[in-house]
């Protein structure tokens, strides 16, 4: 047995509580190592004298590790437990203090694992709505324009030329309002918009005013009315909370440069000096931005305003949720008091950080519920336009991915092929649209619920920021309504939301001859499996053989969306 | 070179900032695996076009793994890092993504470590004072009567007898604060006292009322006297929080008994049915004890009722933290909202957790500030009293629970050999003096801080709970001033409060014949070396001979308190 690959972690996505009487386990050995793995268990206060066994099944597999799940239901929830492991030869005891050949039960307390008790205040509970969930992402000043009669003094880019990053093109909320039942065709059910508030800029990231929609985009009706609209359609509306920092130009940083420590805003940013200079700067940013201050979220004022500002637009437009942008910049210690006062406003508000790293620490129920999963999108590319993964070596990844968190948080994972600070995914893949198919196949139908960037179902190219944000084109829209691209993410949708597909029950593999990528995913009265094909030749998985460079799909054993 | 075994997490013992503007990193790799580490360093936003490395160290070392560590000082604290890897042939780099032959900076966003920035309010501070610290532990009702005229109706042991679970002896805060001139004058500067509130037991771990001394105990007079006359004394006084459950006798669960679900006190319990009842128990307890009602965290009311208790005692009588009994199966979200209000009451307040298990999700400056290392109890026991453990297997242990938390928090471990739920470590060892003078060298020394349970001083032995719970012997004590252990214990405490040892700069090995424990701490103008043989035979390392079952103190190369 390879001793070195064993891991368990209590209170991690190895051991966390699934509702207040259900835990999920998950044991990590090395790949192919062990027979049998079972968990050996008991509430605290029996586990000396006696315990109950149950096997654990291998359901994820990455490159070095396979990983081993169950879940339990305990009456009594004081969880105490050991691993029993069989590698075909000899049996052996895994506890706190590693691996022997036996165990002394009567001195368990000392190193036996434990979750001590599922309170219910650290439940990580699941924003319901999400299951079915598929994602529309609006930049908005590229998406359509609504408001004939505003002052469009500020546009200087004709519509569907090449934006620069200094270009206006006067999409705004109205726009978008206008576009709801064709968006709803499409299949997404929700909306993520890129920055609304007051900002001199076209991405609007650097804010000036966070209580004030940026006229360019429309008007406090016009938010009102977008979100009514919506919610009217059964579609959901989550905002953009730039909180990591603001615009030079906001009253709090105006009145520091002005008053400098005497400014009661001159805690709020986090300066060296009595005034906040330039040159040489002495004030944290973002990035290297000096026109984007960097706000202290460790200061109790500057939490207590931007909580105002979350729980403004959810009290007085009923918006969906939050995506957090930077937001691991932002301290935990904020998110903490964030979450609670967002979900008090609304308890299926739905928190999405913008983390582009492994986040576990920020999703452990106390802090969001997912973020933008930037790391599935370094898979697809690797694995669709790079070629830097075999089938083989993508689904490893993605096993590994999914072991990074808990069961509840792979199921509001927000995935993505590509956004607003990414190349478009099209142009990575050179334009081929069946690579772009096959990896929304993927998208739509991997653990979480997808986010399209607006433009992706008319095949819209671009390069990095702002290629990406190039004007929405209607025209090709309009004309592709039965296009199989649209045919084909209507189908995801319709499927995600018919059978509310969970984490339980999926598998990811690769066909025996290495050549196919599958993703099946098992549960009441369902079975939907995927192959995809990017090597270079036939590829056949049983009884199912796939043509080189696309990809099939099954619902129930009856092919579907070809 | 063991892929298998490489292993980094950033925010936890593997990545932790240690102030504002310095991180703590470690890498862990199979056993002599590696032949050098580097990191691979640069801010986030610059991390794909320039970077910085630095070596690594191995400071820690346990059975399977090697720990390389290294302190890296930042202007720009958006830490973004790769590990770099040779094993004495080939040259790797280790990611997000695993090991690679070749590593891709300007993709780097993707998958490189990070540790995004370092917030003030996330930052786990050290309790300044824990440094020099040395406990002495008093289960109040075995250490002294003080009050010679209060009601003694209630005292039904005589003193020096042996107790049994229902013994009352008459120990109480005057008695304490009687013998503090001889706590200190053994070197003692902390006393952690088990709980004193209102309660019909001896231990009064079931409290009936929070904001009332038990008048066996004393008077809230004498609280205050006790607490001042141990400040002036240069002492600490910690107090026991009993905060998963209560006594049945308290006023809230007599309203809910009486009351039912009608009761506005019903939701502060967990209890499934209208009243609750014993036969068969329908609610929630402290382990099985159905006159200990589990007083359910997760309601705001019961943590503003507790956090109300906890800031009380800081507030009216200026204590100096609390030990947090049963404080693994209490609510997170709880522990946070009481570790905010109990540092706004007294900034340098400790807070230890009771919790026997890897508690690192507990320890990461949002909760505790330490624990009880009952890890670290079993160690000791395993290697003095059971013979389970070699010397090196010792140091792997101990090396291993040293790496389960960061350095702050290795500082402020609370370290014992024994306490009121354990048998006495000199009945476990048979009454060995020296087994116990070599284990309390190693407490004393480890980094953290130690605690001694009252009577340890005076070889006072006992069994499990009854037994370890005997009256102090003050006749023995009184005679006991100048013997070899007093004079270890002084000694010990004078090591620790001239030198405020830290964990940077210790060491755990074994000799090379196998036979002797070492620690060595090094700083700034010391350094102190404990050699411990527990073997049967002369064990030797370098110029330094230890006879079987005997220890050797050196400070700055010279022997002292042998």
């Amino acid at each position: 047995m390879n001793r070195y690959a064993l891991q368990h972690i209590p209170d991690s996505a190895y051991c966390f509580p699934v509702s207040e009487h259900e835990m999920g386990l998950r044991l990590r050995t090395a790949k192919n190592d062990l027979t049998q793995v079972w968990v050996i268990y008991e509430s605290k206060y029996r586990f000396g004298q006696v315990q109950k066994k149950e096997a654990m099944q291998k359901t994820l597999s990455g490159e070095l590790f396979d990983y081993y799940t169950l879940r339990l239901n305990l009456q009594d929830t004081r969880l105490s437990y050991i691993f029993y492991l069989f590698d075909g030869e000899n049996y052996y005891y895994f506890s706190e203090d590693g691996v022997t050949e036996s165990y002394d039960f009567t001195h368990g307390y000392y190193n036996f694992f434990q979750y001590p008790y599922i309170n219910r205040a650290d439940l990580s509970k699941k924003v319901e709505w999400l299951e079915k969930a598929a994602f529309y992402q609006i930049f908005v000043d590229r998406f359509c324009i609504g408001d004939q009669r505003k002052d469009t003094s500020y546009v200087n880019l004709a519509w569907g030329e090449i934006p620069d990053p200094k270009s206006f093109a006067g999409g705004d909320l109205r726009g978008i309002i206008q576009k709801l039942d064709y968006i709803k065709d499409l299949g997404c059910s929700a909306l993520y918009l890129t920055p609304i508030f007051q900002s001199v800029s076209n991405h609007k990231y650097d804010i000036s005013d966070y209580f004030r929609i940026d006229p360019q985009f429309g008007t406090e009706e016009d938010l009102k009315d977008l979100v009514d609209q919506a919610h009217r359609r059964g579609m959901r509306v989550v905002l953009d909370a730039v909180f990591n920092h603001c615009s030079e130009d906001i009253s709090f940083f105006q009145d520091v440069k002005e008053k400098g420590k005497a400014s009661p805003y001159y805690n709020w940013f986090v300066i060296d000096g009595e005034y906040p200079v330039k040159e040489p700067r002495n004030y944290e940013v973002f990035a290297d931005c000096d026109y984007m201050p960097k706000l202290d979220t460790s200061d109790s004022q500057v939490q207590d305003y931007l909580i105002s500002v979350a729980v403004h637009y959810i009290q007085e437009y009923d918006i969906d949720g939050w995506r957090l942008d930077v937001s691991d910049e932002v301290s935990h210690d904020f998110w903490r008091r964030f979450r609670k006062e967002v979900k008090r406003a609304k308890s299926d508000a739905v928190i999405i950080g913008e983390n582009w790293h492994d986040a576990s620490n920020y999703l452990r129920g106390d802090q969001y519920d997912s973020i933008m999963n930037y790391a599935f999108t370094k898979c697809c590319l690797d694995y669709f336009a790079y070629d830097k993964l075999s089938a083989e070596q993508a689904a490893n990844r993605l096993n590994e991915l999914l072991a990074r968190n808990t069961d509840t948080v792979n199921d509001m994972m927000l995935n993505l092929l590509d956004s607003h600070d990414t190349d478009r995914f099209l142009s990575e893949v050179k334009g081929n649209e069946e690579k772009l198919k096959a990896a929304l196949c993927l998208l739509y139908l991997f653990p979480g619920e997808p986010c399209i960037f607006y433009g992706t179902e008319i095949l819209t190219p671009g390069g990095y920021d702002p290629d990406c944000r190039r004007c929405m084109d209607w025209e090709k829209a309009d004309r592709g309504k039965d296009s199989k691209l649209f045919r084909l993410l209507r189908g995801l949708s319709q499927l995600r939301s018919r059978y509310a597909l969970t984490f339980e029950g999926t598998r990811i593999t690769s066909s025996a001859d290495g050549k196919i990528l599958e993703l099946s995913r098992r549960g009441e009265g369902y079975e939907i499996c995927l192959y995809i094909n990017q090597s270079g030749l036939e590829g056949v998985s049983g009884t199912v053989s796939v043509a080189p460079g696309t990809f099939r799909l099954f619902l129930n054993g009856g092919e579907i969306l070809c």
